[in-house]
């Protein structure tokens, strides 16, 4: 390498972290020594995580946080994930004119990414363009995501505070607590609180939280924060509240282990993810894989005895029911 | 086994077929077998496949196919796929009175998933379910599922001939064409045709298909097909639509080479779970992967040369860059 990238985003240079990043997108093998060698680095940044429906205004949350912490004079880098729907339209979202407050800050790092088929997962993904902006220097990383479906989730996961924005009108909160969203969910955010039907959902979201037996540990209630984030309103409460859970994570050890059991997946993503790359290539070589197909089409093998006989030759110790 | 599943599917019953679609939803040991058993009945079936945004009318397109190849003397089998987000609220379809019309039928047998969070992934489970149903003799496998990601090409895929449900008013069809669409659509259909704004959008569908440069193959050019189903209109082209694509996938080979195709990454996405089973069974041995996080929080270790560690001593011969 003629530049030396580590070194360049050690030092916070936005195009070496921009290049990196942009390897792991496109599975990159010179991704993987920069990774290996900036990870001492990481471990810095606090994650926060955004997530919600389309047109819940998260962009525009995304931005007023993001003024506040730079009026702290903290650093902030932003990954926007978009799971670039072939119905909703993620994809566009790369084009979209946005964070122009922000936009000649070189305290802020925004890289939006329309999101498909990573093999290795959107969640694993995305955990490398956090780890770059972390080491890169960044204070607060935040990552932004349209949440419709279990890889949001996943994504969520990454967050060491993850706020979930709800609207009034868009009629899907029963749902939404229902499907999953209280697990992840540390604070709520409901925005455009100036429109019809915001006490209700207010109400309602009170309610389903002080109902939720999940929270078994309520030394953390979520709170409910209310905001107009195209007005800046509400925004330094939902400062606050995203502080409260940081030093209640912190003093409750719980930080720790949430970063311990993400560094457990982390590795365990990684391993599997290598794992099948191996076991994928040696297949392919000699058309192996092509051979095994043509036998299951024959009806002389089956993709259960094909799965058996490879698990076996490569990794033979594995008891396999 | 008190029952034996295998041969009670094979004779097509109801229960059976739900019992070890249920054993795949819950990863229950108990499909393994089952699964294998069947595996040589299966391949009989026609696999269709309905996919749209939320409020397109698959439901109720679906319920009118059914219909007419009911009338045909033709049995059908229907796995409808949720995504059940956490926002869109998928995980409600389930409780939703539907297929009325068939519920009496023993020729149709219909079941609704509210899926989320599989290990295997939605389109491995999908496969799964439709091989019991394919096993269980129906002529014709309908997949329905809404259209909000990756997931759902994916299980797409697993269809011989997809047919895109477009309404117009949706104002989505510029994305959904852009964002990969147009990869899996064997068919268009227009539902709601009675709507303002069909003809436009009817043009600009057919505009998009004969721009399409990835249809090299100009041997099929997807028609787009004009239904209102709620009044059942346009229905019958539709069934000729499928049948004509069905006829040039038999005819030119393609069918053949996309089940090779679909077989191929079937065996890949096995083998690939497989392995994630196997590693955090292996890891959690003696608490290995506790021992290996505690180094890297430690900064003993990093997860790169964890895992480095761990597939040199796996798969010893593989040539780890």
């Amino acid at each position: 390498m003629d530049i030396d990238y580590v070194a360049e985003i050690l030092q916070g240079s936005p195009l070496a972290m921009a290049r990196v990043i942009t390897w792991l997108e496109n599975e990159d093998e010179r991704a993987r020594s920069c990774m290996e060698e900036i990870y001492p680095h990481t471990g810095n940044a606090y994650i926060l995580g955004i997530t919600g429906s389309p047109g819940t205004g998260k962009s525009t949350l995304t931005d007023g946080v993001t003024w506040h912490l730079r009026n702290k004079d903290l650093t902030v880098g932003i990954v926007a994930v978009d799971p670039s729907s072939p119905f909703t339209g993620g994809a566009l979202l790369g084009d979209r004119i946005r964070m122009t407050r922000h936009s000649e800050d070189r305290g802020v790092f925004m890289r939006s990414m329309a999101t498909r088929g990573y093999l290795g997962g959107l969640a694993q993904f995305t955990r490398g363009a956090v780890k770059v902006l972390d080491a890169g220097g960044k204070d607060f990383v935040i990552i932004e995501t349209v949440g419709v479906g279990q890889d949001e989730v996943d994504v969520m996961r990454v967050a060491d505070t993850t706020c979930v924005v709800l609207v009034p009108g868009l009629g899907d909160v029963i749902q939404s607590m229902k499907a999953g969203i209280m697990e992840i969910a540390d604070i709520y955010v409901i925005n455009k609180y100036d429109r019809p039907g915001a006490d209700q959902l207010f109400s309602e979201v009170r309610y389903r939280v002080d109902q939720d037996a999940s929270i078994k540990d309520r030394a953390w209630v979520p709170p409910v924060i209310q905001t107009v984030a195209v007005e800046g309103k509400g925004e330094e409460e939902l400062l606050e509240a995203i502080t409260a859970h940081r030093v209640y994570l912190e003093q409750s050890g719980k930080l720790l282990e949430k970063r311990r059991d993400r560094i457990r997946e982390e590795t365990l993503q990684m391993i599997h993810h290598e794992l099948f790359r191996i076991i994928r290539e040696r297949l392919a070589d000699n058309r192996r894989i092509e051979k095994m197909v043509e036998e299951i089409m024959d009806h002389k093998l089956n993709p259960y005895n094909v799965v058996e006989k490879v698990v076996n030759e490569w990794l033979p110790s594995s008891r396999l029911k």
